[in-house]
């Protein structure tokens, strides 16, 4: 086999869960380990994880799972990488501390091999090698991979934007793309979740303007929610607010954690004397105050929800507080979000979640940064990545503006290898691949069967039904019990399905009776027949036959 | 009492189930009697309705309710109203002739009073009088309703939005608001949907152009998917077809039916030669069809979500084909309208979802048109409704913006009055009001209880353990089983359960397990906790103790 290979087992046709192995002959480097989100159907999972059989498979060959970024998209599927296969893990500094954390909770991390790499250093991994180049983003230290290959530099942009101001002044390395691109790109795998919004997205430097302008109108306190992982974020409202007089405090565990990280390695620069704990609020004004809150995706145990609920003992809002939402719903999450702006509405804050001024910017390439990636790397093939169908869609429609052939673009699919041979790529055959359901304790595995009985008893509820027969003499003992759970019908309607089960009982002879599997479904029959006749609804019914 | 109340009983710090009772001594009059949409939290919930109480130990004071126009959230639980409460309905001819269709599914139309007005009319209701004004809206024959009573108007916009030109050329009848304002307007209640929205919605009728680019471009069959209701919508695609020379089929039953209704009451004007039906289209080339179809909200039952899913036999799609998608999500529809959307993009379909010129434009009023509203008819006291408190509060800004000031503007709640005197209006005592939950089958009345359960199976599962007891003898017989549904654990766990309760159970004297109540307690505890400890999940035990 002369190809190489590049397998999504994750992240293509869908947002999340990213996890793109490459291939070449018996060497395998994996791209991220991350972890989606469950939709409304997945009823009890907590999060969505690749499917990782094609890896654990060919545990030999992995020579390294390199981390762009430490989103939970991209690391969140880690530790259960980790309890199936043991691999070096490379992340740059930050990443690695941030991964570090979420780690222990769920590993012995003496176990793992964590390595820490600097954009541009080269990383050997077996026949290939792995650059990583760094990018600006929502999180510190975003770096593509340039993995090269015997064909030619694959190359994955990872979740990038061209930000001329980032926050941190680490600007993308546009001459190294450049430099690549002449090198060899012979495949382009890229971010394509902004492709649907024209133009350049603005800086992140942006929302200072649209945070000192509400700092400055704020008669009151100021609470901002974001992502607890969003530094540059944080580091501007720390800034803002020591130009502005206020303190700022920090809630929510993920939020504390990054703040002590980030401030011990530098990567938070906090102003002198801004930094107070909640406990010393109490000191000064509600004006010279601003808090910094998780639940910007209304999450039921967040601090900022759960305050929006007042049953966040630590802190209350109060009349006049001013709530900035800088973020983005992650799309699923709309219903929860409102209801708790919402809230806040009713208890006399002011919410700003959208304004003139940016108090939010994507994190993203916009449609002409995507074009600029294009242009700086010159990419043979493209495949856009980091997308639902509809965003590969648009993004292969502007490629073909820009001037490439249909026989150099392709919308990849999880689990299907792009093979890129000397002169040629096509689509390979299908690998093991899926999605793995994670439950809210943490176990993996929720089956179909489960979801569905779920969303059937979530729909209709379920009946037990109970009777007790003496097999040897061939006779039901004592009266059938029927119990409802979930189920929501008129009065009397389990009262009138037992008597109807009775009397059909009653009919059975001795032999029917022994049979107890046959009596068991004889019995969920009857009671499903007659609720779904008297309620037209169509409750689990579980039977239960004794022997006694 | 010599005041007048304004009694929301739904509508308000909400979107949805719009129903407004105004009381004026032992004079009653019902403004809509809408449904809402159920959120992720009501499992197993079809539809939401106001709770009618108030009105049903109020019945014979009711002079009439009052339909401003024929979208759910305004009419949808007429039938349960009808159920519990016979009175006039009064509502325009075309609002009449949608109701009616769907009355005739749930109640005995000729038990039903079901009146017509026009817009003009001045209808007694008992001390009061109702006059619909003519409004524009995405519905045809939207009226507001100006309800008179001693202390002066009381003016519903209903959803409303100022369209210059509207498809059928029916304008919202501005000069009668003038002078609704000169004779005395002592409280508005404007729509407040699109507060969030700065300057003017633009008009249905630029519609027309994005289609018209769509149509002409399009190289194969153009479908089109919009609100069954969207009559003006429905209008333009043929008006548009007509034009480009394409023949234009309709699918989903919804759909069909306003058609029929529609064309024969004269609200739809099809122009000759365009329409056919499905079975015809295989006369014609991709590129001189269009399609209508339902399925906007995503559906499952829907004509296009079978399409995407191809599970729809009467019509699949086909490469080269275009939808549009003419419709704003409903919010909580959104994942399932992107599953949908992609869904069609990977069957090879182009979905077009926006554009730079508009294929969809709201009925509701922008900040600009919300303004005018109020310096047409120059209200005393304010309170938005048709909103949540998001939007009720940017609302009362605007009108404070006006030079309102603050105690002649009021953030009402579903169920407290706002009680308007000869000289001052204040917020009343509440009355009995809440939402009624509907199940899959009609049936209303989903509890607290049944949904909480539905929540905890849902996340958790449900365990049902059945032991037989001799009560006289005080033994227990034979073996313990335990059964689960919807439960993700790991293998054996339950076997080791039983084991956990056999022993337990071998404590316990005779006298223990005579008290059943107190046994069946018992093991509930010994297997929930195990479970807990062993999985951490929290299933539903269903303990069933059956006596022997």
């Amino acid at each position: 086999m002369n190809s190489v290979q590049i397998i999504p087992l994750g992240g293509v046709g869908e947002i999340g869960k990213n996890c793109t192995v490459i291939r070449q002959d018996d060497d395998i480097v994996v791209i991220d380990c991350g972890l989606s989100f469950p939709n409304e159907e997945m009823l009890g999972v907590d999060i969505v994880i690749p499917d990782f059989t094609y890896l654990v498979e060919n545990k030999s060959k992995i020579r390294g799972v390199f981390l762009t970024h430490a989103h939970e998209d991209h690391v969140g599927a880690l530790p259960y990488f980790l309890q199936q296969i043991k691999c070096p893990i490379y992340a740059s500094e930050f990443t690695h501390a941030i991964i570090r954390q979420k780690l222990d909770e769920r590993v012995d991390l003496r176990e793992v091999q964590l390595l820490t790499f600097k954009p541009g250093d080269i990383i050997p991994a077996g026949s290939m090698s792995v650059e990583p180049v760094r990018v600006t983003h929502s999180i510190p230290e975003t770096c593509s991979m340039a993995i090269r290959t015997k064909h030619g530099i694959i190359l994955m942009t990872a979740d990038f934007k061209f930000d001329f101001t980032p926050v941190d002044s680490r600007l993308t390395n546009m001459a190294r793309f450049g430099e690549l691109g002449k090198e060899g790109v012979v495949a382009l795998l890229s971010d394509s979740t902004n492709v649907e919004r024209p133009g350049w997205s603005p800086s992140e430097m942006k929302v200072s303007e649209g945070l000192r302008k509400v700092f400055t109108a704020a008669g009151g306190r100021v609470l901002l929610t974001t992502f607890a992982s969003n530094i540059h974020r944080m580091q501007q409202v720390y800034d803002v607010a020591a130009e502005c007089g206020r303190k700022v405090a920090v809630v929510g565990r993920r939020m504390e954690q990054n703040l002590e990280i980030c401030t011990r390695l530098g990567y938070l620069k906090i102003p002198k004397g801004v930094r107070i704990n909640l406990d010393e609020m109490r000191q000064y004004q509600p004006k010279d105050l601003a808090i910094l809150t998780t639940g910007s995706q209304g999450e039921p145990m967040s601090a900022l929800v759960q305050m929006s609920k007042d049953e966040y003992s630590r802190l209350r809002v109060i009349p006049g507080d001013t709530l900035i939402y800088s973020a983005r719903p992650i799309p699923g999450n709309e219903a929860a979000i409102w209801r708790t702006v919402n809230r806040l509405f009713r208890q006399g804050a002011n919410v700003i979640y959208d304004s003139p001024t940016p108090i939010h910017v994507s994190g993203h390439a916009y449609q002409e940064e995507l074009k600029m990636m294009i242009n700086l790397t010159r990419p043979y093939y493209i495949a856009p990545v980091h997308g639902e169908p509809r965003h590969q869609h648009l993004y292969l429609e502007i490629a073909r503006n820009m001037g490439y052939p249909d026989h150099r673009l392709f919308t990849m699919q999880d689990g299907v290898p792009l093979e890129i041979q000397e002169t040629a790529a096509s689509m390979g055959e299908q690998v093991h691949c899926g999605r793995v359901l994670v439950d809210s304790a943490g176990t993996p595995g929720v089956s179909d069967d489960v979801l569905r009985d779920r969303n059937n008893v979530a729909r209709d509820g379920l009946v037990v039904v109970t009777i007790a027969v003496d097999p040897e003499r061939g006779e039901i003992v004592g009266d059938p019990i029927l119990q409802a759970r979930a189920f929501h019908a008129a009065e009397g309607i389990l009262d009138q399905a037992r008597d109807v089960l009775w009397d059909a009982l009653k009919n059975l002879d001795s032999n029917d009776i022994r049979d107890v599997d046959r009596l068991r479904h004889e019995v969920a029959d009857i009671v499903k027949k007659f609720i779904q006749k008297k309620a037209q609804l169509r409750p689990i019914i579980l039977p239960t036959i004794l022997e006694v």
